[in-house]
């Protein structure tokens, strides 16, 4: 099968030529804006321990939104089912920043993959703690599983966000009215700028992403991160709630689990066969990354991946 | 693994003992209100042929809302993709009879799975035609699918469904001021109340939707009923969208696409494995089959099912 | 002061003449949409018996959604305070043809001056009567009241309404899925569309209104149409309500209670001194005659009617 | 009409003997929830000069939201009509603290007597300063129209909405996100929290709105406060949006502008005849004061002063 999936990867980057380039590349914080927006880099890492990539695949970005995978990954090992009392596993129907919900439905996000919700993962992971802990907690946890020491935070970004997430302090000063937050809003906050302003490349995020593809064991180290129920539960999460108000498209035309972030990169598991990370900087009207998507739609096509 | 799939079967059954009767039985029409809550039935037909069954999976029940996926497996025939201009195919994040999302999106419902979406897709079907011939085809299909021809169509169903359809009389004209109907109001409520009033039992309904099980291709027969892409898209679709607001609970539990009527039967797709069909009339309270959706939660887990 | 008006009325009629033309003529409707959109009149009625009008005060016209008032007036005769059970009597904060706020408030709409809340007046004077009885109750009440049998329904107008009142129906069978409906719904809505079909002049209208502007006595016949209570309640309801959601404006600009219909055409009361009818076929961006608001506006300034 | 109104006081306070006690004292700060919800006062001050009171009108109490109307004007005064750019005058058609609308709506408050809009009225009152000069500037304004320099903050009661005030925190950095909040968040609320938190009688709140019923002017002290057309504009936003989700329900019994606070305060206007206030501390279900309402409702009966 290798050969063969190294074919198709390689397809899969030759298809994308005419795209790279298009969509439109998130501004709203200088970091991100200054992005390149011809980049493009894909890593698939198979249950069999394989790793193929292609393009710039080795070239780190801001995971961004994809760390609340991670971050829900930690929260449900830390308080359990437990969790859901505090935050939905629905689709929210809605932009990923709308506070609209949160008003009708008491300050209880929709789900822990939209901003509200991972700010109550992040809460979560504070267990009202410094900051400091929590963050290098989730750091370490992703450095892990990536099995690469060298994923960093970048604090320019982080340092952004906080500057520019007025939004996002609104949110949780609205969940805090609802006694939906422990810890003091600006150390949940902190904890959750820095979780977004995490940089990996493609080939680690695709390692870092392979326990959600081998049933919650990590098929290179052996090691069992969660146990195989939570794993698919998680991907179930995945599906029904990782692209915002598109993931209902996303499942349509890819098939497979995937969380995307806003600085263009996508990390989509293939339950028993593999785990894969594209990045492309340009992203659609819904904030995913534009090529990132149409390139799991040919991998998933080639590959015949998909779940349905 | 039949003798195995046997034994789960009698298992999942044995563990519903101490459910059955939960939930609380349709009451909106008196045909629906007249049933025993205490009704329990299963059938699995394998992409191999075979088929288990017990309980009540001979007792024929009101599908209603199930009939959805068939209706728009027979739209997508008829007009292609072209159908995705008329109905989104992202989940509600709201009631399966909301009005709400309608009146913020112009008319356009979020997907062919909650009311509004499947009205629009009978309205595809119906094609200005009369009703009669609309009815007949969306009857013969099943009757073909099932490939049994005494599944019919309840009229006093039909009737009461009518009678007291105004939330969704509302919902068709309002569409209509929008300009996403072409027939008449009446005609496409007709064609509508008829298709929810479709009678199946357990193991016609999991007959019916082996071809989705199959990569659109019913095992059994050999027939091409759609191509493989569309089956995929039709599961993905069921997936985010096939329990209104608590499919992401559906996914997450259950891990499979499905769909539920109100009438208590759940139709469930393992692709490329089974269809299955359950039915136990009491909801819970977000309208979909209690101990329904326990039992496919009990059978995904022995069986391993689960896509994720 | 007589003296006084007329020159206030002329000046207002001056000063309009830069404006005349300005909005955008309603076009949903044919016998609406062929109307010169440059056309004023204005007539002023005041509670000492004398008429002042200008410009095509005589001219006939849709009054369309100014029938709403003098509806209400008929229902609350009818029933009552206990028309208030099934109508609210709050601004909506939304269009007024919204259907979002019918289904967060179960079917009872915000006010009697929207379109479901005049839906509901609607079947209040049907009262399950043939809707041709109901129509002449409110025609004649109209004729009475302006003191002119020459008052006319525009049975084209009316049919045209019919036609295209998809989103109306939609409202009166939503609000009949709430039981809000006692009619049949079309009846209810024949009654309805015929009530907005009558045609009026600016000094037909501005003397039928006279009796909200007398405490509820009409000061040239005498008559007393309603108790004070009911007047000064009526008119606080065109204040908070009359004008969708533009009402704060209207009180803001013009201080005084009115009602606008889409025709062009604006009813306004000036409590203890007249009864004001202006009307300007185009239309501002919330649905509101643009020029007769102005007009209005000059006139309470002018005047120092405001109530404020 | 000195010795008339005297006895009508004395008769509105007779009337409410049987009502004092009723409703909900609010409870969400220590200060608000120990006051004695028996306690009633009234103070109506007549454009003529005169003032009659009648129970507690002379004990302090918090006067809450009664202040937008007074910072309303501060803040007109210094940028005038511009401020309609940063706030709607729109009834809000939802609870005070919603921000549904905020998001619907871009950032922009409906109107400023609800929450969100008080705090761009603060923001412009802040202008960028420190928060102490806003804050006294408010004061004095309050001191200098109350003629009375008694008037205070209480800095418990700040404190305390500082402290719980999460929501309004949230509405404000909502706001910040949209653009519409110049200064900082922390000052802003500072400003607005103390606010709040002015303590006064009824005698002194009478005194102080009296320039609106004077078209103006401070018919005492000779004073032109603002311009009769923005004390006019001031009263119809009073009328439409003072009692927020209630303020058609105040029009209809009342007939007069006013605008309540959840402290139990009420300041209404009568324009040309009197001010009055009204204190009681028991709220209805909207956060109005239950017996305060059913007084000035009587009051407005037995003067005859309603407008309509």
């Amino acid at each position: 099968m290798t050969t063969n999936l190294a074919e198709i990867v390689a397809q899969v980057r030759a298809d994308m030529e005419s795209h790279i380039g298009s969509g439109r590349v998130a501004d709203y914080i200088p970091a991100l804006s200054r992005v390149d927006p011809r980049k493009f880099g894909i890593a698939v890492t198979t249950c069999d321990g394989e790793t193929i990539n292609a393009g710039d695949a080795e070239e780190p970005f801001s995971i961004q939104s994809v760390s609340k995978v991670f971050a829900l990954t930690i929260a449900l090992e830390r308080v359990g089912e437990a969790l859901w009392q505090r935050v939905g596993r629905e689709p929210s129907g809605s932009a990923f920043n709308s506070i609209v919900q949160l008003e009708h439905e008491h300050g209880i996000p929709r789900n822990p993959l939209i901003n509200p919700g991972a700010i109550v993962v992040a809460d979560v992971i504070l267990n009202q703690r410094d900051p400091k802990l929590a963050i290098t907690e989730i750091l370490e946890f992703l450095r892990a599983r990536a099995d690469d020491r060298s994923v960093q935070i970048d604090l320019e970004v982080a340092q952004s966000e906080a500057d520019t997430g007025h939004r996002n302090t609104a949110m949780a000063y609205f969940m805090r009215a609802f006694g939906n937050l422990n810890g003091p809003v600006y150390d949940v906050l902190t904890t959750y700028f820095h979780q977004c302003a995490i940089t990996m490349n493609c080939v680690q995020l695709a390692r870092a992403g392979l326990f959600l593809a081998g049933s919650g064991r990590d098929p290179i180290s052996g090691e069992q991160v969660v146990k195989e129920a939570r794993a698919r539960r998680i991907n179930a999460v995945m599906m029904t709630c990782g692209h915002y108000d598109a993931s209902g498209d996303f499942a349509f035309h890819v098939g497979l689990p995937g969380k995307s972030g806003v600085g263009g990169g996508i990390l989509c598991v293939a339950p028993h066969r593999a785990s894969v990370a594209v990045w492309s900087p340009g992203l659609n009207e819904v904030g995913n990354s534009l090529v990132g998507s149409l390139a799991l739609e040919r991998l998933a096509l080639l590959t015949g991946w998909s779940v349905f």
